[in-house]
């Protein structure tokens, strides 16, 4: 079995902070697993853009490509324009990618949502922000 | 030992998502541990707003106020915005809060930021996506 893709998609932003964040989180994704090729690509405002990424995937020997955006929920973005830049129909979850000379499977991810795992990170920064104030 | 108070801060959106996320995720951490009484507010467009909240919090019982604000990154909401609220200055981490008849430490925590918490979400969310084509 060969690798898969993992295109980690964020909004982009004027400010450092969220390329930073999805950059960040690309590299741990990487360095946790070898499950995946992962590559960060931006909806607005940075570089690398979500076509850009989309066109190195094609280069790439994977079979299967699976986006994941790095949203915190559901919205416009997330069920429309991510979805137009994939070639899928509003609300649509799954479809094909071509690659040089085979098509693959394309799985599109939830965003974040409601995660025990997400209520856990809440914990832990109220926790680091307190123990900050007590050092 | 009382409770410490936790406000769960969002962005507030047109959509429902953003407040579906923010109460959701304040309600299973409130299931989680009895060690914070949790509220959740919002910066704008939802109610009940951060200050609803911060007036709702002076009534309570609490040893601490610690605001946590669920969002993915810095930017002007975390550096500027939800600081002006809480009467702290620009980057200010810990300030004071009044109830009724007493004043207790009040932090303020990050926001999400890059964490294995967060890498280790977005490999449940792409092997959810997965296993949801293969069913």
């Amino acid at each position: 079995m060969g690798r898969k893709g993992m295109l980690l998609v964020g909004h982009g932003s004027k400010l450092p902070y969220n390329k930073e964040l999805i950059e960040t989180t690309a590299g741990i994704i990487a360095k946790k697993t070898d499950e995946y090729l992962v590559k960060p690509g931006f909806m607005s405002l940075n570089t690398p853009t979500v076509e850009d990424q989309l066109e190195a995937f094609r280069k790439e020997d994977i079979e299967m490509l699976v986006v994941v955006p790095l949203f915190l929920a559901k919205g416009v973005h997330i069920n429309k324009d991510i979805p137009e830049l994939l070639g899928l129909p509003e609300g649509g979850r799954h479809g094909t990618f071509q690659l040089n000379g085979k098509t693959v499977p394309l799985v599109y991810a939830s965003p974040i949502g409601s995660d025990p795992l997400l209520a856990e990170l809440m914990l832990k920064n109220a926790s680091d922000a307190i123990a900050e104030l007590k050092s």
